[in-house]
C-alpha cells in the first residue's frame, strides 16, 4: 500500500521568486515532480523584480516535505524564507478555549454572577443536590480522561503529550454533539490513583469518556467507575468502535443478505476494542464468533489464558475451532480487525465465504490492504478516511453523549450501546445501501441526532424501569 | 446597616394589567412603597382591555421580594403571571461554555486537529515536553480548585454547592485576564487526597488557584502543592486579598502621611486571609502588627496557641500587647479586619491615634459600620461594592495569573506578591489619591495590564536568578 500525501502533513512554504513568466509554473512543476500536491498557491507581495509566494503542499511526511523544499531552494531565482507545518500551526496555543456565557460589563453584572448574588444559587443547590443538573455548568459539560498509556498507535507517550489528542476530541463533541468536554490528563497510571482521581473530580461533570488508556487496565478502570459514580463512564476505545462496527456490519449484512445469528464470525484482536466489539456483538444476536490474538484462535484449551481470555473462550468458538487466524478465516462470513498491520493477505481473504464482509480497522494501517482485500470481498470496511467505508468513532460518541446528557442519565448500559448502533445504522435507508456505502458520513448532521434521541430514549426507559433514589 | 435593595437580588414579575391610564403609575407606586426600586418596565403585549408588563426590581432579599409580589398581586385589576428570579435566569445551564478555537469544516480539517495529522503533534511533545506550552491548551490555562469548605460565607456546603461560585470565578479570570480557568471542584476534603488529585490532573494546567478551602487544611495543602508541582499554586483567599490590602493600605498611607515601617496595625482574624496579609504587611517592612482573633490578642504567653498561632505570636506584638481587641485598638494607627461582622462600634474607632485607616472587610457584613466608622477615621474601605474604597480580590488574582502564564512561572513567591501590590497601588497616581479613592475600580483595564506586567517582570527575574533544569 503506497501511502498518498495527505492534508494532515501539509507545508507551506513562502517564497521569493524572480519576476519572470514561468516563475510559478516551475515552482509547482517542481513540486509535483517531487510528489508533493498543491493545494493553495498565494501572491502575497508583488515589486517589479520579485514576487513573494506562499505556497500550501500536501506531503507523505516529514521527510518527504524535506525533499519538497529542497526541491524548491534548487530553483533558479527562488529563495526559501519560511516553511511552516499547517497542522502545527493549527495547535499553537492549543485548540480549546473556555469562555464566559454572561456578560460582565459593571457591577449589577458582577452583583449576580459572583457575590454576593451567586450565593443564593449556592444555597439553592446545596438544599436541592439535582438542581446542580440546572444551574451550573454539570448540565452540558463532560470529561475527557486519560493516562496517555495508549494514545493513538503512540503507546505510552505520558498525559503531556496526550494532550493533542485530549483536545482534539473535546472539540470534536463541541463540534458534533455541542457538548462541553474538558481533557483531563493524568500524571498517573496506577489503577486505584486513577479511580480516586476520577471520583474525587467528578462532581463538575454530567459524564466521563475514558480515552486511550492501555488494556487491562482500562475494564478494571471502567468497572470500578462505573460502579462507584452517579454519572455514565464510557471508554470510547472499547464501545464507540463497537457501536459502529457493529453498525457497519448491520448494513453489511443486508447488502449481502445475510443474517447476524447464521453468519460466522472472525475477530482478530482481544484488547480493549476487540472485548467490546465482541462483547456487542453477542448482545445484538451474533452466536459463531471466533476471536484471535496474536497466539492464534482462543478457545478453553489454549493454555495461559489470562482471566479475560478465559471468559472470551469459554463465550465464543462454538464449533471448537483451534490454531491461526488465517486457518480461522477459512469459509467465514466476516472478517473484523481491530490488531495489527499487515497480518493477512488477499489471498487469506479469498479463502472466506463468498459475499464475505471485511473489516480491517487497524489504525493507520489496517490488517489487509483493502484493495487487494476488496478482490476477494463483497464489502471491505477500514478506518482510513481515504477509502470507502471509514468505520470512524465520530459517528458514536458524539450522539451517545448527547443522549445521555439530555436525558441526565446516571449510567450506560450495552442496551444504551445497542440501540445507539442500530440508530447509526438506520440513518443510511434501504435504498442508498450499497456495498461502498454502509455508514454515513460524519459530516451528516443526522447522525448525532438520530444517535442521541436512540440513546435518551433507551436511558430514560432504563430511568423509569430502575429510578436512581 | 441597613440592607438597600440590591440588583442582586432583583425579579421579573411578568402581570397583566387593566388598560386604564393610571394602571403602569399604580404599579409602580406599589412597588415603590414596599421599598423595591424599579429598574426596567417593559409592555411585551397589549390589547384594547388588558396589557402585559414585565417589571424588574431590585429587592432587599427573598422574602422582601415575595412581600412586593404580594402588594402587587392585592392590586386592583391586576394579575400575577409570573416571577423570575434575573440572578437564577442567568445561571442556568452555568456560566461557562468550551470551545474549539480550530474550525472543523470537512475531512480535511479532522486529519489535521484530530488523526492522522495529530500525531505528529504528540510525539513533537513526547520528544520536548516544554512544547506542551506551546502547542497545547496549557499555555493559557489554570484550574479553580476548591474542596467546597469554606463558600463565601455559607461554610461548608460541598462541591456541587459550590460550581456557582468557581465557574464566576472562571468568569472573571477571562473577563479580566483573558485566562482559560476550569472549575475543579473535589468531592473530598482529606488532605492527602486533595493534594493526591490536583497532582494527578496538574497537567493541562499551568496554575492553581485554591479557592474556598477552610483553615487551617488551606495552609498546607498550598504549601504541599507548591513543593511537588513545577506550576505556581495560589490561594486567592489568602494571598489575592493580602495584595489588594496591601496595595490599599499603601495608598491610605500616602493620604494620611504615615509610613508602613512606623505604623501600629491591629489584624482583626488569624484565618487564612488574616495569615496571608500578616506575611505580606511583614514582608512588605510592617513592624508593629497586633493581631487578634476570637480569643483576644495573639501573645506568646498566651495559653493553648497552635503551631499556627505560636509562629504569629513570636512574630509580632514587639510592644508585648495582651488583652481584647478593642483593647489592642486603642492609639493605632491602622486597623484591618478580615475576620467577623459588628465586633467593632464607632466609639472603638474614636480610641485610635489621628487620621486612623479603617479596613472592615469581613463580607457581606464588615467588622464595623463602615458609616459610623468614618465619623473617627480618616480613611474607611470595606468588601462591599456598595461602598468607597472596596478592597476587592478582583484587582489581584486576574493581573497576577496573566503575570504568571505570561512568564511560563513555575512557582510563585512573596517578591512576586509584593510586586503585585506595588503594582496595584501605582495604578491610582498620587494626583488622584484622596481619603475616598485608594483602590481603582475593577473595571479599570489598567489593573490586569499593570499588575501582570510587574509580577511577569518578577517571576522572571526569579526564574533567571534560579532556573528550574
Amino acid at each position: 500500500m503506497t501511502s498518498a500525501p495527505s492534508v494532515s502533513s501539509s507545508i507551506t512554504v513562502r517564497l521569493q521568486v524572480e519576476a519572470r513568466p514561468t516563475a510559478v509554473s516551475e515552482l509547482t512543476t517542481a513540486i509535483e515532480q517531487t510528489g508533493g500536491i498543491v493545494s493553495a498557491l498565494d501572491v502575497t507581495a508583488s515589486g517589479h523584480e520579485r514576487i513573494s509566494v506562499d505556497v500550501t503542499v500536501a506531503t507523505r511526511g516529514e521527510s518527504h516535505a524535506a525533499e519538497i523544499v529542497e526541491a524548491l531552494r534548487v530553483l533558479h531565482g527562488v529563495a526559501v524564507d519560511r516553511v511552516s507545518d499547517r497542522t502545527f500551526l493549527l495547535h499553537l496555543g492549543g485548540k480549546l478555549q473556555i469562555e464566559s456565557k454572561v456578560p460582565i460589563r459593571n457591577r449589577d453584572d458582577l452583583s449576580m454572577i459572583y457575590t454576593p448574588g451567586v450565593a443564593r444559587v449556592c444555597e439553592a443547590i446545596a438544599a436541592r443536590p439535582e438542581d446542580a443538573r440546572r444551574l451550573t455548568i454539570k448540565r452540558n459539560t463532560i470529561a475527557v480522561v486519560t493516562d496517555g498509556s495508549a494514545v493513538l498507535g503512540l503507546g505510552d507517550i505520558g498525559p503531556l503529550a496526550s494532550l493533542p489528542v485530549m483536545e482534539g476530541k473535546a472539540a470534536l463533541f463541541k463540534r458534533f454533539a455541542d457538548i462541553d468536554a474538558f481533557p483531563i490528563a493524568l500524571d498517573t497510571q496506577d489503577v486505584d490513583e486513577i479511580v480516586r482521581t476520577v471520583k474525587a473530580v467528578a462532581p463538575v461533570f454530567a459524564g466521563i469518556n475514558l480515552e486511550d488508556i492501555s488494556a487491562p487496565r482500562c475494564f478494571e478502570i471502567e468497572r470500578r467507575l462505573r460502579a462507584e459514580l452517579d454519572i455514565p463512564v464510557f471508554h470510547d476505545d472499547q464501545h464507540g468502535t463497537a457501536i459502529v462496527a457493529l453498525a457497519a456490519l448491520t448494513n453489511a449484512l443486508k447488502v449481502v443478505g445475510k443474517d447476524l445469528a447464521e453468519v460466522r464470525i472472525v475477530l482478530s484482536g482481544a484488547g480493549a476494542a476487540g472485548t467490546a466489539v465482541l462483547k456487542l456483538l453477542l448482545a445484538a444476536g451474533a452466536h459463531d464468533v471466533v476471536v484471535a490474538d496474536v497466539d492464534g484462535v482462543i478457545h478453553p484449551d489454549r493454555p495461559g489464558l489470562s482471566p479475560a481470555l478465559a471468559w472470551t473462550a469459554i463465550s465464543t468458538n462454538p464449533r471448537h475451532v483451534s490454531g491461526t487466524l488465517v486457518e480461522a478465516l477459512a469459509g467465514a462470513d466476516v472478517f473484523i480487525g481491530v490488531s495489527a498491520p499487515g497480518i493477512l493477505t488477499g489471498d487469506d481473504v479469498a479463502t472466506m465465504a463468498p459475499d464475505s464482509i471485511v473489516f480491517a480497522m487497524a489504525n493507520p494501517e489496517p490488517e489487509v490492504d483493502p484493495v487487494d482485500a476488496a478482490q476477494h470481498a463483497a464489502i471491505v470496511g477500514t478506518g482510513r478516511s481515504d477509502f470507502a467505508n471509514q468505520i470512524n468513532n465520530v459517528l458514536a460518541f458524539p450522539g451517545v453523549f448527547r443522549g445521555l446528557l439530555d436525558a441526565q442519565s446516571h449510567k450506560i448500559t450495552d442496551t444504551m450501546l445497542l440501540a445507539a448502533a442500530r440508530a447509526l445504522a438506520s440513518t443510511i435507508h434501504e435504498d442508498q445501501l450499497n456495498p461502498t456505502y454502509i455508514v454515513p458520513s460524519v459530516f451528516n448532521p443526522e447522525v448525532t441526532t438520530v444517535v442521541a434521541a436512540a440513546v435518551e430514549a433507551a436511558a430514560r426507559a432504563e430511568e423509569a424501569a430502575s429510578p436512581v433514589v
